[in-house]
């Protein structure tokens, strides 16, 4: 019989490294899985809702993600794009054709009013996704960076000027006024255990805390015994993915595994190291927080699960009812 | 040296034959040419904005238009509607997706508060085109239709019920609030001839005449000396292309080319008729207008110049400051 966890997780998720680790704890969790998305990447282009973080996750869930790329659909097209630029249109956020139908379904729902939680679900429905997913808020909160080209939106900086200028300060627009969504602070409430991903701290994991009531509600958790345990994003002092490691060094933070947890200590019970990285665990057990030494470089689906699988026992056994093994 | 025409027109049109006039017309006008087109078959579908009669003149002007479909773009590919079907949306208004970067930028520009004969002006602009394309208003006006199965929006009819009910009534809801734009009033100031396409005269060409002051600023262009000439769209009692001849029988009308001219009649100073309706030029003629038979069923590029020439030659013949050729 297969192993199967039967105690509900929140994952907290930004992008890529959230999506793997999703699909791996999904492989066990199923509908006992519900992630929570960063959405403070959204954006608006060609007057289309575009959610990077949650699509990445939907897509890598429902199979559909193109590995390679890292974003968008597998066996995607441009054609749409080619045609805003035959229009003469910049036209620098990269958006499939078959990606392209994801935006006009939800951007229309949203136009009608309906809730992000809610256009979400639906899309979700259509997909057959078994996990929920679910946005941060229902509330526009937009990530902004100060650079030396001053304050950008987030995707300015990350896609169209490729992460090159050096980013002094973070601000998470609207969050102040955002409330936390039904649906995450109930998930929070059944939690037996709150996993954050292998996502940027500052820019991925930041804005989820940073919306009113949501980091409340994990600390709730935590005092009804869930734990809490983070998997570094950073590997060797490098981010796996993005701008993490050039972002944490010029904000002031050590570009390290242990600058994450640095950064995550309020919120964390456990902490899991990349096996490159195991001559860190005395700094991080000298933060209070639990140490674990995992393989935590994801490739596919049999990577995914095993560390999902890990993360899950690890963040089990430090529960105070957790009985030996 | 080619004949040119030196003298500016306008042209009411509908789609396709709207366009392929307007093609030929183009040939000798250039720039004096200015398309007035009915906008009351747009919708909104997927959250875009759609001008089915616009888009069709636009991309034949620009000479991107697909021969053998009669709409949309050639060489066109379909992933976005394949996307949305697979989402579960019931996709059945044809959108390519070359033509949907069409839609998003109209769309992005009226959601920002431009005028629709500017949004078209700048796709225009984008295209290249020489002609101005005018929307007959920059007002909301929607062609509805009573069948057997009730009230429907047009394209409803038109297109996913492929013309099936019959049309008991026809009606142009909010022209009567529409208000005819300066550019139209003032191109038909200008005009030493008004054409009418060989386009739909109830749904096509009513809705344009439909808007308060247009009609009038035609009127307007008469007294100065402007005339204006139609082509017919029946031909040997047959639409060529469209449900105009069921259209115009389940109306109350003859559905041929006498039909066309009775309901255009207050309009008109010159009939086109093709040379399958030679003997029918006795009844035009019995309505006070005067006729002329012509090759009108266009092909090619050198059947619309041919065309186009031969209708602004008959027009501006029936000017009373006209000179024997």
């Amino acid at each position: 019989m297969p192993w199967v966890a039967d105690r509900p997780c929140v994952l907290l998720a930004g992008g890529v490294g959230g999506a793997k680790l999703a699909h791996g704890l999904a492989t066990h969790l199923g509908d006992r899985l519900t992630v929570v998305v960063n959405s403070a990447d959204d954006l608006e282009r060609h007057g289309l809702a575009i959610w990077p973080d949650h699509d990445t996750v939907m897509y890598t869930l429902a199979g559909l993600d193109d590995r390679e790329r890292g974003w968008g659909l597998r066996d995607e097209t441009w054609h749409v794009m080619e045609g805003l630029r035959a229009l003469g249109v910049d036209a620098w956020f990269g958006l499939g054709d078959r990606d392209i139908a994801t935006h006009l379904v939800r951007t229309e729902l949203l136009r009608d009013g309906t809730r992000p939680t809610e256009a979400a679900r639906r899309l979700h429905a259509a997909l057959g996704l078994v996990p929920r997913v679910l946005p941060m808020t229902d509330d526009p909160v937009r990530t902004r960076v100060r650079t030396d080209d001053g304050w950008l939106d987030f995707q300015e900086y990350f896609v169209h000027r490729h992460q090159e200028p050096t980013v002094h300060e973070v601000a998470f627009e609207g969050a102040e006024d955002a409330r936390a969504t039904w649906e995450v602070t109930s998930a929070l409430r059944a939690a037996a255990a709150v996993l954050v991903a292998p996502s940027n701290p500052i820019v991925s994991i930041g804005p989820i805390l940073a919306v009113p009531g949501l980091a409340e509600a994990v600390a709730a958790a935590r005092s009804r015994g869930a734990r809490v345990v983070a998997v570094s994003g950073i590997v060797g002092g490098r981010a796996l993915k993005g701008p993490a490691d050039k972002m944490l060094s010029s904000l002031g933070y050590e570009a390290s595994a242990v600058g994450v947890a640095t950064i995550l200590r309020p919120l964390l019970d456990g902490y899991v190291l990349d096996t490159q990285d195991a001559d860190s665990v005395p700094a991080v057990e000298g933060l209070g927080i639990s140490a674990r030494v995992l393989q935590t470089v994801m490739g596919g689906k049999e990577d995914r699960a095993r560390l999902g699988r890990e993360v899950i026992d690890f963040s089990l056994s430090l529960r105070s009812d957790a009985v030996p093994a």
